[in-house]
């Protein structure tokens, strides 16, 4: 069964290499994946294996972050005209761009359920154009302008459908149930929640998630289970002013943009704290009308982090004092609204060694190694701490790839053979807890 | 003859009412005035007056702070949408939406040039929704999101077209040659320089313009000429970064935002100047691709005024090595460019009280005032600058009116009145120079 | 009558060098002008005119920005130490360095009296030691670190203690009373509200003061009156924190040092007021106690100035709230003292169009402007709208001087022609008036 | 021979406690340590035992953050005041407040030498005035405003002192050499890197230092060895403006207290580093000379941290750039000058786990941890560097001890029970390694 499975892994990595460099070209922000999602959900249905997406698997109410109605249908008409099928796109409602696929195994009267999570939204920002940059040398690069898969999401789904195809393939080999969750809006720690609030995990024994690179940035390498999973809060603050005329009466306006330049500014300077890693960062400032107009709106993007709940409650505090201070200085108006959420999450240690001896009997991986670090955060940890809070066992793993430039740069592109490894691994992982 | 002319500006108001109302309901922004220019050319053209527009009235190449290609072309098409005959509009070049119309008297053999220039571009700001805002009561409240007449321009192009209709009847009562200029992108103070450098004023004799409001709030005030120009500069600034994963390698990041807003800040605290009334503003801001990335590019436009050269020179330094330390400090590259320029201007004093007397006589205003302050920047002083450097004369008058709020805010209207009263006057002033 | 008072003026022409350069030699700063009130006392006690001093003409209750008593005690020993005689010293109570000297007229039985006011302390700042700066070749400059004469005070008390000597000499050509007020901490706009409190020109009918060279820079030049005081409010803020090992425990700290910092930076950048000149300064700021110790208190000592009592109302409003903010924002707890106050002030043209016709008949000054321009603050407006209050005349004029540099620098200095001027020219209107 | 050392640590128990109490009145900072270390030597010589100090043990030309020569030579008269020896005063150099006292073994001809390091300077803040505060209550609070024994330095003289007294009574149990390093300013990490260059380890085969409390905050711990200490570099910046009358010439000023101002701000805002903890903290400013002149002048004193060498690298690089720029930016000049260094450390865990051993079998302490965290700057590690470079061992370890508040808070104090237990364990240590 092993190496049957090692050896169609290996098969099936041009395929896999081609899903990643469609979804690569086409890439969607959080909530608007909707290309993505018809493509995942075509595919499956031609697995013959079961499909629901949608507020069957999502609990819109919750989204975090949620765009609005006019960039929401922008982006079902632009995933239309992408190729995706009109009908299947109008069928998902706003924040329902999730899909849980169910694969019944054969092999006797198993109950454990086995879930795999995969994120599929792409970050905003500008691909490179650089012919050194593998996605333009080959011609998968983004077509979407301000859109690219440069944090591996692309390679997610691609390593989750092919190994829906090789679980499909052998229901034999496995007598329980495997869930395969592909998630929207990671990006932005937006998702996870509403898709647990749906209940996709309260059914799980064993739950499995990972990603390509991060720490591990070499190809072999595996992390069996990770910690240092930062905590994050995610934050929209609006300033709202009185505009007049910057040259004929400046005081009488009241400067919302100041207020957001002080804001972004003072948020950099929360101090550090003694218990460990805190983050924090503007990611996006806009604000005022005309040049010669006292700006009376000006919004900013941020977010906080913390290596545990107490970093990043301390983090928020002070955030939150920031944006009061800064409304008031400028006399200003203000609303501050949390638009995403990660929590941290402890390692189970056991299991993590569990994987990792078995990862090491597999051959797949060279490098393997028990527990490594993340140093950012994911919401997947909302699903793994559900799991174990009902009794099951989760980790998330690493799989290490050589990267072209960090994450979440235009530059960003992996070394594709992870894929066919993950495959590999999660394949065999399936049918061992399944 | 001045009866006839009183009575025909008053028989003709409401006609220049609807031009203005119309104007106010299309707003156009600077260098996309292309339904403005289309109804302005059209207009003059049933007059039967001579027109010239686009590149033979402006130097295009002089333009400064011209908006990018795609947002032109994205103009012209909201233009033809609202009406605008299209294939005028596609014979605009790119920065070319400017209009001179010429009349010739026919009393005799005059050889003077009498010019008289309105702008016609509007504001970038959200106009009010608010049921007591009169052109919200009226119907002619503005279609374009975004876009607002909240400095009089509207009013302005109205009383130059109306100014247009009774000359081209009257060429009877002057023998000299009258110049109609209808100038693009005075907000930004980005126009006048590429028109003048196109010589349409290298002919005049005489040159008025004015301002409807401003710091004659009172219908039935006229300044007679205006002091007080502020001299002003335009800027961008824009400031080129790294981006990184704000959570994963912040230190390797280079924060083009915190660049941004660090200088909207320091630009605002530029030290006040003993010689007179200095102004800055930053009036946009925007920077940032995603949340969850560190910023890597951000830019602001911003403008400083000084009440003469010698203060905006000083405001200009100091603002630049504000902008280079600010990119410095973030260790971004940056670029600033000016993008629009106004001159101060000494108003001729006796010409001034010329024109106050001859008000006087025509009893249209009750309220005349020789010289009154402009306390804000105008391009117009470069029309001015120019003719008075020939041996020509100049002024720039304020037409009074009660105004509903200040210019450039979201409330700004203005009592229609002033309308007739100006088209009034101007046209007498127009027979008694040319 | 009129030869001999400039003739005698010019004959004590090095008399009154003499003493200026004593004071220069000695500075004091305000309410701790201990040396210098005590010479100006016995001064005028060899002249034989009438001396009051302390809390006899100056209310101590009403004094702002008095410094603490550790501070004013160790001025009183090194004023010893400087020569003062040590019971004189001894007697005048903390902010009690004030002192009125009044001449009687024996010309018949009048019953005008006319008040000159002179200030006395010195700049908190250190004096250049450059050889090419006068009192430095002259061995004059200042023997206190940190204190300086770079306001021509040192001057005025010159100027007052001569025009003493002259009156007294010449009873016989007046018939009122001559007050001269020595007042305390001009600096800071401190000292003439407590005068004015203790009642010291509540009998005056006609007032003089003056200024030594600020707008007119030139020796010979004079104006008989100024406009253009600016209103002007002095404060203090504080700010207190909580300290904390700055390595071990950094989220614990509340830091007053960056609330500070905040303050000053925001403060500045107050914007422009449309009404007038406005100026904003923190001139002093100071914070913390180690370098390894988050910071658990600072301050910082500032001041706001209008054109008229609306502007300065405005930046004060402004100040308040900013200060209030950067409290908020670093979490700390603050207090806001005002420690200074200067009113603005009408002038009396007529009364200036007056002195000046008077000065021109006296050929002392070869150039003399009715009305000038102070562009600064000065608390000798509490006396002039005081007297205007209750029916008398006041002006407030300048004596013009060239200048080595500007006011309030290092190398301050003025042309000491200028003090037999200014002497002569006030001993005729004393006489003129009494 | 153990009994007998623990016996006499305990009866000298409150010999121990009045020597710490007598330092903790009289605290001096650092290299102004001038009674402290007249205390010393009379103390040790008094045990007969070797002494050296000043330049024979300190390289005083390596000495970072020197203070001035005014301020020694008032810490000289004070400590003179305070009852030290003058002559003994009068011999130590600027810098050199420094002593090694040596007492060799009789016990056979050992050549091991054993080294204990001891810091000896206060803080530089107001000490607690509460009564609830120990040392107020029993009166042997800080006599010295705005110096305080606030972080144990007090007990670590204590300490020494009395483990030399007892080392000095039980020659015959030893045959090598003992070194007992009492060095000056170790806040601000400035005094090590001189004493380190004067040689004192470079014999010593086997060093022992550490701390009071810091992370071990319980009486009754010990960390064996101790890991995470920051590297630390302190700064302090200069700025050189022009100053100017705020009221007449603001545009003249350059603001020298602005770009202090800005520089603490944007200090406090260099981004994290994923590497590891990092520190910046801006301790002390000042700046200006009085309220309404514009500030030439403003100092900052700071520091930077980091979890190791490249993460203190990389804030310093950050540092110096802000500087720099903030200069720029209100076109003033500076300086920037490196006062105090510290080093990371890499604790040997083999010779930290022997002393763990070895501590348990003595049962002085009733919680031993192998190797505790430090998170904080240690000059300490500079002698420690040398030791291991020249093939000896080194540990620093943390005598735990009930804390009354945070180090460098003004309410520190610490349980007095650790200063025997610290004696009977270093004593006991001394004997078995040297």
């Amino acid at each position: 069964m092993k190496d049957k499975i090692l050896s169609r892994a290996k098969e099936l990595f041009s395929h896999t290499v081609s899903l990643r460099r469609d979804f690569h070209k086409y890439p969607e922000i959080g909530f608007m994946e909707f290309r993505t999602v018809a493509q995942i959900i075509e595919y499956l249905r031609g697995l013959g294996v079961e499909v629901k997406y949608g507020e069957e698997v999502i609990n819109t109410s919750e989204v975090l972050g949620m765009p609005d109605d006019q960039n929401i249908e922008n982006a079902r008409l632009r995933a239309i005209a992408d190729g995706a099928d009109e009908s299947l796109v109008r069928s998902i409602a706003n924040g329902g761009t999730a899909v849980v696929a169910t694969i019944y195994g054969k092999a006797g009267k198993g109950n454990k359920t086995v879930a795999f999570r995969f994120d599929i939204d792409s970050n905003e920002l500008v691909e490179s154009e650089s012919p050194d940059h593998l996605p333009c040398a080959q011609g998968f690069a983004s077509v979407h302008n301000g859109s690219a898969h440069a944090c591996a999401h692309d390679g997610h789904v691609a390593i989750g459908l092919t190994l829906a195809k090789i679980l499909s393939e052998n229901t034999d080999y496995f007598s329980g149930k495997i869930k395969l969750i592909f998630q929207p809006a990671e990006e932005g720690v937006r998702g996870a929640d509403a898709m647990v609030a749906a209940g996709v995990v309260d059914d799980v024994d064993v739950f499995f998630s990972g990603h390509i690179g991060i720490s591990a940035k070499n190809t072999g390498t595996l992390f069996a289970s990770t910690d240092n999973f930062l905590c994050a809060t995610k934050y929209d603050a609006e300033f709202f002013g009185a505009c007049t005329h910057a040259g004929l009466k400046p005081e009488e306006g009241k400067n919302a943009l100041l207020a957001a330049a002080q804001a972004a500014l003072s948020l950099h300077a929360i101090s550090r704290h003694s218990a460990g890693a805190s983050r924090i960062n503007v990611g996006v400032i806009s604000g005022g009308s005309g040049r010669n107009v006292i700006p009376s709106y000006a919004r900013i993007e941020f977010e906080t982090r913390g290596i545990n709940s107490k970093v990043n409650a301390y983090m928020k505090k002070r955030a939150e004092a920031i944006i009061a201070s800064c409304a008031m200085m400028y006399d200003v108006e203000y609303s501050l609204n949390c638009v995403g959420n990660a929590e941290s999450f402890e390692p189970d240690m056991a299991f993590g060694k569990e994987i990792s001896e078995y990862a090491r009997s597999t051959g797949i991986f060279s490098n393997i190694i028990d527990v490594g670090p993340m140093n950012a955060s994911e919401d997947c940890t909302a699903y793994m701490n559900r799991v174990i809070s009902r009794g099951g066992k989760a980790t998330y793993m690493m799989f290490g790839a050589d990267l072209a430039s960090q994450h979440h740069t235009p530059e960003f592109d992996f070394d594709e053979k992870v894929l066919s490894d993950a495959v590999a691994l999660l394949a065999l992982l399936a049918i061992k807890y399944a």
